[in-house]
């Protein structure tokens, strides 16, 4: 038995393969999907929307006494944890190439913690996030009159109180004073993020 | 025009799209991985590799002055991180049905922990793995007969002398004891993994 089939259906077929294929990708996320879809013509920066699931967890940083971040942000009392979030494939390519891709979007969560002495010894974990910081890499320097851009990064703030509402205005002032130690490192404190690390 | 395209190369094709489809979510990962991949017929459990490309983290706890976990692994003298990772779509599904789903595979990393005065405070950061615990969650009782298999999962330790050697001998006496506080929640700390709770 044989089948026709016209050239017109199997352009309809390939187009639907191509196309599943393409939102595969967009589904996975990739190093590009940062600036499509969470920056506008302008450089603003929006929150990415399901980060925890559809990005990769760098690291965690536990902070003892820390100091306040964010100046309308009360110094906490309690300890903090901060996760870091990457677009998928950063690792694999800062393993390569010892540097971020361009588009790599972080997603830092500074958060609350609890503690308690459990079998393992006083053990301390994270709870709600308290503050959202994210940036876009940007090698391209693709918004000079963006004062949320510059340094090879877009920089961009969200606190619980408005989660998805971006309050910072400008990242020398807002931003790049906590980066500092980190200047020589592209301004990401790398070293507590075991996955960039050889293996 | 028209092509000709007979049946057994329709098939050929269905085929080639079907595997492919298959291929793909062999490595993407999924709840079955675990049992396919790491566990022989007798119920012996492998430490799943590049688990921290291929898995997700789910959080991550601070271990201030830790008891010894293991036997023969000192009491350190510094802190400890614990990294857990698990198997993609662990975390969509637990939210879901408040349930690790059957399969599901986690490692838990036992990190020394570096710190120092940054600009948020006094920062830890995890270094070297010492320890890894794997478990493996298994609804169907699969190896009633081997001793690392009980309680609901696969029971597995791996030591950094010898990253790949199993060296636990029964789950009851070498992990069981440091698991009681969380046998509420099906023997897993479920408290310090912000992505399983809902948002």
């Amino acid at each position: 038995m044989r089948y026709a089939v016209t050239r017109r259906n199997l352009l309809l077929i390939l187009t639907l393969v191509l196309l599943t294929a393409s939102l595969d990708v967009r589904l996975r996320g990739g190093t590009q999907e940062g600036l499509l879809d969470l920056v506008d013509v302008k450089g603003n920066i929006r929150k990415p929307p399901e980060y925890r699931d559809r990005y990769r967890v760098l690291g965690a940083y536990m902070v003892l006494d820390p100091t306040s971040m964010v100046a309308d942000v009360p110094k906490s009392n309690a300890d903090e944890v901060h996760y870091t979030y990457a677009t998928p494939g950063t690792a694999e390519f800062y393993r390569k190439n010892r540097r971020f891709a361009d588009g790599t979007v972080l997603v830092k969560e500074v958060l609350s913690t609890s503690h308690a002495q459990l079998t393992t010894g006083d053990a301390h974990w994270a709870t709600e996030t308290k503050v959202w910081f994210v940036m876009i890499k940007d090698d391209k320097n693709r918004f000079p009159d963006n004062p949320l851009w510059g340094d090879g990064w877009g920089w961009a703030l969200f606190k619980s109180d408005a989660p998805d509402k971006q309050v910072a205005t400008n990242y020398r002032k807002d931003c790049l004073g906590c980066h500092l130690p980190a200047k020589g490192t592209d301004w990401i404190y790398v070293q507590g993020y075991p996955v960039l690390g050889a293996r």
